[in-house]
């Protein structure tokens, strides 16, 4: 038989052992968190109704869907993003959930894009969101638990620029410029990459040379954006100036900086009137995340209002307020910046075979070592000891313990870190696990 | 604009939160197990070219796949099991590993068969595997985790039956019937079903009563399936003496036999020689797993050894031994049997919003909460009182706590027990957390 070259589709991947077990202690931190804030977890199909995923019209955009006729000639397409799927949940459940719901889903999409460097066609989203109030307490929530997430990452370096479409948006109105609202956010979405001056080229085409000023005046940052509630204030201020006054929407921001303050991570906060995340769904704040030694790789946590979540399959209005993690981006930034931290390890302790009549010995220690929460594999095999010392130096198990018939007379063992080349020779077993669990402590 | 209905897919299924806590719980746990043993987690793409995935043939038994022509017209199918997708892996990254390798791949799946009751057209499997070895001590290792598995989410009533196909082929061989093989199999398979008079009668359908009649004696356990050691050692005796005696695949199984008992876990296992895998894929030990409160919903844990896992990919031979978890079955078992455990709870405290001005305070009390790890919520608006009860009883929160103004300037709080409606009132922060930690460990 013909073999089959073991080829994988274009922008998708694999993700090796190394890999993976990164990605899963990343997810798990990110799950305790969301289960200290009250966040609950859902699930959703991958697959669903084309006409439920796309709406009605199916138009342009949707070219990136994997859409295909299911067995049962069903129209169906692949998930995009979890925010269409969890609208469709809600309507549907609606009446098994209690509200406010704050939901998180951590889960796989797929998009048939052009697949750039560190752009997949699939990729996993982490989204959290809380539904069914608005309100500065829910607004205030979010950001806090995005601090929270990339705290308990160990991610020092992040910055987050927020912003507020409601008064972007009476700013726009004030100038009347309301009804080119879209083409606006588009151009002003792209000031951090090329600029001011190329910006105001590309807002004249849209305007009067003076409004364009105005603008441009809108969307930068008092202070040039550092971190310092003042320069947020103050930026608020012009906001508030341009836009024709104080409302509602501006005191919730004053509000929501104060809060920061109050509550001592003002430092990570910047007031951004730059950032408008180009969809027309978001209402209220918005929300991006930069890495301060990378902001190059753009935001790896964004979102923000909207006042209608599930408008496409049910008459109730229902505001919520979220973000989303973009996981594989955040992972290769941290890679490049050196901070995912240490390799994980394959085990903690390999117990070599040196005799397959020791097996249940072998076995059993084992049981013991990981009793004491030590991670422990039994060699499966009785090959060359420096065959089972490679397979460990392979998985970066950083111990060994080593027991042939006389050891198993004498009740004991031999400990060897496999680092350092260092032997305990005739020790209990109890003894050899003190002795790594002290050293995986350090 | 019209509405469209929020309805999913035949065969598919959304997860309410309290739903995908209890599947999340129960593969953390797993997860866990696969660590201490030093299973270490892959991933692979939810899409692959059909040819990779169902081999050149795409033949009868494939209907059930999803597959496509994807924007790029590359026929390309959805994942239906995770043993394929592992091969391929193996095969395409066997210079990155090493051997043995063991891996877990907790993932979903898709298959687009008639969906009856409990069986989805999208479902989760839980596969771990040792690659690369063909010894006593791989084969005995996953017997030993699976034990662990079900030790760890604390269900008692399991049996492990194992019997071992290479035996069974020895058997057929020195019968003269090892050209019917498949076609006993299939029949033997239904033992437990149909029971021995009718199992007999399809035998002879294919072979001389004679014939029937001794492998009717074969595949029936001495002691009828108690689970003791010397039951299993007779039944072996019995299976080797039908196969024409001892030889390696019999006395590896004797040593499996063995170890269990100095393991002190042989309660669990029965020799059991109706046991044999459908699948032609398993040359040595197979396994299933059988809830002993609800053996009828059939194995929870199935797998076995191969000798060949990735022959489709690669020249190389890879003999492994694994098994598979079933959990969307397990988790419908145990709710049956009410061992599911406590409900998950959405969270562990309420701090009801009584004044929107002290939204601050309520998240600094909040964070100290979640500091001592108590998962706590802030209600995020000041509703009624009796609403934002209503609300942590919706999420099975058994504790809130309330503070205004005067509680603030004092420094106390009010705590109550939702689930006692006892109150605690005037007390500190630190101390209502301290009473509820120790209401929570009991």
């Amino acid at each position: 038989m013909s073999i089959i070259e073991p080829k994988i589709l274009k922008g998708f991947r694999d993700l090796l052992p190394q890999q993976e077990m990164i990605r899963k202690r990343i997810l798990s931190t990110l799950e305790s968190v969301m289960a200290q804030y009250g966040f609950v977890p859902i699930d959703t199909p991958v697959l669903e109704y084309t006409e439920v995923l796309l709406g009605k019209g199916g138009g342009e955009t949707d070219k990136q869907v994997y859409r295909f006729q299911d067995g049962g000639d069903r129209d169906v397409s692949m998930r995009f993003d979890l925010t269409v799927p969890f609208a469709r949940f809600m309507a549907g459940h609606r009446n098994e959930l209690y509200l406010p719901f704050k939901r998180f889903h951590f889960a796989k999409v797929w998009r048939g894009e052009n697949a750039q460097r560190g752009r997949y066609r699939e990729f996993m989203q982490c989204d959290f969101d809380m539904v069914g109030v608005d309100s500065l307490g829910a607004d205030f929530e979010i950001l806090l638990l995005m601090n929270r997430c990339f705290t308990a990452l160990g991610i020092d370096g992040v910055q987050f620029h927020i912003s507020h479409r409601g008064i972007f948006n009476r700013f726009l109105e004030s100038q009347g410029i309301r009804e080119h609202s879209v083409e606006i956010l588009r151009r002003v979405d792209k000031l951090k990459k090329i600029g001011p001056e190329e910006t105001r080229k590309l807002l004249t085409e849209l305007m009067a040379e003076e409004k364009a000023e105005l603008v441009l005046s809108y969307i930068q940052p008092v202070g040039g954006g550092e971190a310092t509630v003042e320069n947020s204030l103050a930026t608020l201020a012009h906001m508030e100036e341009l836009a024709g006054g104080e409302a509602e929407d501006s005191s919730r921001m004053r509000r929501i900086l104060s809060m920061a303050r109050e509550m001592g991570i003002e430092g990570r906060f910047v007031l951004d009137p730059s950032i408008t995340r180009g969809l027309d769904y978001y209402t209220g704040i918005v929300y991006e995340t930069f890495l301060t030694g990378m902001p190059s790789i753009g935001s790896v946590c964004s979102g923000g209002r909207y006042n209608d979540l599930a408008g496409l399959y049910t008459k109730e209005q229902l505001p919520g307020v979220g973000s989303s993690i973009g996981i594989d981006r955040l992972i290769a930034g941290l890679e490049e910046l050196g901070l995912l931290g240490d390799a994980p390890r394959g085990a903690d302790l390999l117990i070599l075979c040196q005799d397959e009549g020791l097996l249940s010995h072998y076995n059993q220690l084992a049981e013991e070592a990981r009793s004491r929460g030590i991670a422990t594999e039994v060699y499966p095999a009785p090959k060359k000891l420096n065959v089972q010392f490679q397979h460990a130096e392979r998985k970066l198990i950083p111990f060994g313990i080593i027991v042939g018939e006389s050891e198993k007379a004498a009740g004991t063992v031999n400990l060897k870190n496999l680092q350092t080349r260092e032997g305990l020779e005739g020790i209990s077993a109890q003894a050899a696990f003190d002795h790594i669990l002290a050293t995986l402590r350090t």
